[in-house]
């Protein structure tokens, strides 16, 4: 599906060709940069814009099929970067990752989205309400997309923490259930660090490797969208050594549990027991027992019972012990 | 064994020799790209190859017992590369590896297969449909072999990560029984790592290390597959973490069902016993116990048990400890 | 809030102007080095002093909001550095962060204040009365605040260790509990690590990779705080060890501990059954039982039941179980 | 002690010299190449040798006396190598290491041996056998001990292997006392792990530093000897992992063993305890009970004792309790 | 404290100035190379050697305050050194570390010790004895002090790796109580690894970036000191590993300790209870109980007691439970 697509000239859209091919056109006659924007193209769609371009065989058969990982290519002049975006579902306590993949040549951008999230509409508003930056370039484009995407994975990240802050509080409220929960949110973040990781050599090979394409400027915004990627990286590292923490702490608070509980089990097995020592005593059938024939002997009998076992309540009590 | 044995001419099936010498000679006289494919050949089958193409002696002792690991070799002008691929066993949730060994010259490739799969005679075939790549001389058909067997991990792959998933399920079904699918597993990944890691350097050769030889639309490829192969390690090394946790998690789950057991066979425990007080009571010899002439003395001690022991089961019952 | 604002010439406090314009003045016209403290700047506070400098967007962004991670970044001729100050909370047990900003231009200095601590007025104090490091230029001031934020990292270290200290004796002191406080001096020292560890970076890039600018003598001093901060980040390596075997050791010794117990209790139920099967003994109906027609048949039958009891108290306790 | 000194002159063995004497005045004369081997030389031998050939006095030092790590030291124009070969002890599941130390000059070679394991003697025959190779220089006859210390490591790692299989039947077969085991084979492993690691960067410098002194066919040889060493490291980076994780599972083993054992004990107090309650039931003391004055009514009770005990029984046989 | 005050010239002790000012008289007129020894100097007796040599402030401070991490710094053309001797205390079990500061100029060397150990008193003497090597100028010096502290880190490695062998056999002789003492180990272990680790770096630097400075054969010697090193840090990184192991094997030997005490304790339970059955049984009030009535019944109740008990204490035997 085409979403959007549009000609600009120093940093204004100037036009909105009805049909890609009036784009290319534009793009040919060097009238300006153009920005093709789809969602989950077929393979006929995308196969025009392959062809107008001239994008390589492996990165329209990447782009037509999801599931890659995040990477960055070169194709001859052509530029075609990967993204794995990331949504934070709070009531599943999951994260969603999408797919971006972006084609960015001298005088053209196809970003090609394979989710719902992020909003790339939003990104060309923001762009076209800044032609200063929009004029630098497709690379202007690329790091706003890129941008886009990183400073999702805030919401996403705070939303783990959130999660991690709900297990602690659990983990020592005394509910050593949550182990199922911890198990999974460490799969969610290993899965998340899969996702960001590899964009770490991405931009570093756009901000780094090519010095002669990228303009100065969109190389500094770039080093900015990495320095917030790798406080991603950073706390996700931390998350995992959190949860391998809890995950620690909650089996020595289980073991703790069972010590207190085999505790109290026992204090209560002794305050039943006493008194059924105390009744064994007084049936066994020793003619000479003078308590047998006192008058209060049963009444007597039953209030030491009682007592035996208050008593050992108390005692158990005061040693922490119920 | 000589499976196949053919002549390219400019990407096409040129010739079928029906001998070895026939292919020499062709070769010789610089009449196209020869491919021949052995499985598993004798000794003497293969001292014949390794003569006239003057494969380098340790290589072909290499290729004449399996059990190498993964590696790129340049003898002289010849790219000597072994493969390790794999093949997930599904009834028995076991990694089989099976080794390749490839001979890349400026006119031949050797192919030798020493295990069933893959099958080379399918990437022969997909090859041959596609002349403008088979054109691209010996290293096209190196790349093909090589995309096969990283392809071939990917079921792999996921044959793993469903057996983790299933024992997810029986981790957190209750049935911590999985000790000893979660050990195997674990080794199966670090066997398959094993496989898979060198691989990336032997790719990593092949494309950066040699900038004259490779013909620039091979080398595309072949980055192609370097990012299926990074795949591949990046979640094996996201499942050697995965076995980790569920094996931690598994411990405190037995340790929390031990918890739990204590405190049922507990709960029982008093329910029996304290009946047991009360016919101790009653089995006291005191003269002055009026109960015991009560004409329903003895069913008013029996309902007072089983209410005794009806009561207790309720109580514990609310606690959650039965 | 503009806290101290001033121009240094020849490592002298030359000039205080009373408001910004006038040191912009004293600036362009090349009259000395000027220096200004600001403190949680206002969007308008900041607006003027970036627009005069000619400050980065991107930085001034970042330097209006905290949340940043340490960090150098080169605009143009102005160096932009994010430092991570920590203090640390005796009562909490806590490690607080803080964030300065710092912006060093050929002739200009900007502070950037967002928590409490450090006290960079001391700083300028101790600088102001050592003209002849003073004088070396802005990186002198730059030195000057990082060796602060890095020898303040010192006594939170030695909390942190003090902490440790404490955390052992309770663990081998017998208390178990400290599960809770482990796991948040871990999550402390994660912190810690997260605000220190990139900072060596940040030095490095300082130190070696801009040899034209920085003058060799005061790169010599920020070897000294890179020496320090080495300091730092090894010991927090050292407590991030320390801490996950302590909880390692905490959980063996919560499961000694709960061995201990089951025998203690094991004891106490021997010693108090015992005399239960003495009593059902002489609880039987037998005719010819000649004990029970004894005269001191019942006080012999006490007699023997404390005396069992008491065999077998002593004997508990000589093997340790009591 | 000289084991043995011999002349090779274009890879034959030319000469056998009674003395060493005569061995030096052959290499002076530059009339072949000397191969001595020794065998824990004392201090007199040893100078002579040393001063013949202008070893370093470290080097000498190091020769006399055992206990180095692996590692390659370049002095002057002789190469000082010294390889910690090992040996698999079967019957004590040991690894033995052992030392050799090579000199490598221009025109001679000394092997010193301090373990009796390898046969260097076997070496020596087998490149005499080979003078294709023995003539390529002394480097050839560096490369050929290398080779045979790194081809002994693979029964090692193989006896290693059987080991770590033993335990997996062990531990899963339910005998949990393996721990002492596992502990001493992941020390083997490490001690392994430590006489091979360094060998690595011995091989990497002998191939890649010295382009000029070393022909390129032994160069070839020697990546050969590195690709094996590498099968080694790798072997035992797993081994460790492995070792690693059964040492968990044993642990989670015998933590369900105990859930299983306490299951048993209580289903088996149950079926003691119930006869026991119907026992203190019938002798309670009451004057109206029935069952009491039945002629059946003690057999009765004793049937109801076996009954129930039985019921229970089937109860927790079904349960999988017992 | 002065400790040694000499010159040498060419390799021996020329002259022993009897104040400081004539070592700088000698120094100054270049009458040979200065090696002044203090021992934890006073500021003022520094602030003569530091001035006269022109030393570093940054190097002074350090020098008179000890707590430094080893490190190796240039100032101009002084060379400063940060060493950290260790001493292992037997009776306490424990590493006590030491510090030397070393100063090494073009015609000087300046040894400060702020530690009893070690001896610089007997380096001195021995290089005194080898004026071959003394003569190679004063980066001989600081190799002799660098040889001596590593040297001396042996004995401690070997103290650990001892008291670890004393803690696997308590470990494996039953004892868990070890914990305290893995853990203290550990610990020491970590502290040392923090002595010496950075201590790799400084001799790097020593021996590879400064190809200009230092004799060859100074170098060469170097080498050796670094070789020694790496024995100990890879020593060192063994034990941690051990000492990891070791506390997994601990628990789950005190897991299995409390297996085998949950059965014994039932053991005794059962051989307890089964003659309290057979008391209750004969407790029954039961009208026609033949054997209350057998002359013998009472010895025979007792004698089945016996019987049953000792039949569970056989059967519990054979099967291991006591």
């Amino acid at each position: 599906m085409i979403v959007d697509n549009a000609i600009y000239v120093d940093g204004r859209r100037a036009a909105e060709p009805g049909t890609l091919k009036e784009t290319y056109e534009a793009v040919r006659e060097r009238r300006g940069v153009a920005w093709i924007g789809l969602y989950r193209p077929t393979q006929e769609e995308f196969s025009s814009v392959s062809e107008e371009f001239g994008l390589h065989d492996l990165a329209v058969e990447d782009a037509t099929e999801a599931h890659q990982r995040p990477k960055l290519e070169r194709y001859g002049g052509t530029l075609f970067v990967v993204l794995k975006p990331a949504r934070y579902i709070d009531e599943e306590e999951r994260v969603e990752f999408g797919e971006i993949h972006v084609f960015v040549g001298d005088d053209f951008v196809v970003t090609v989205r394979h989710s719902e999230a992020p909003d790339i509409g939003a990104v060309r508003r923001s762009l076209e309400a800044d032609p200063e930056l929009l004029r630098r370039g497709p690379e202007a484009i690329l790091h706003a997309i890129m941008d886009r995407v990183v400073d999702d994975y805030m919401p996403v990240v705070e939303g783990l923490g959130i999660d991690i802050s709900e297990i602690e509080a659990e983990v020592f409220g005394g509910n050593p259930n949550v182990s199922r929960r911890i198990y999974e949110l460490s799969r969610e973040v290993i899965e998340f660090q899969r996702a960001t990781e590899p964009l770490r050599g991405v931009l570093g090979n756009v901000i780094q490797d090519e010095p002669t394409d990228v303009d100065p400027e969109v190389r500094r915004y770039l080093r900015d969208v990495q320095d917030h990627l790798l406080q991603v990286t950073e706390r996700l590292a931390g998350f995992r050594e959190l949860l391998q923490s809890i995950l620690s702490v909650n089996l020595t608070l289980s073991s703790l549990a069972q010590n207190e509980e085999v505790k109290k089990i026992s204090a209560w097995a002794a305050i039943l027991f006493a008194p059924t020592l105390i009744g064994t005593v007084y049936g066994m059938n020793f003619r000479y027992m003078p308590e047998l024939h006192w008058f209060f002997g049963y009444p007597f009998a039953l209030v030491l019972m009682v007592l035996t076992s208050l008593t050992l309540y108390l005692v158990f009590k005061r040693r922490g012990w119920l």
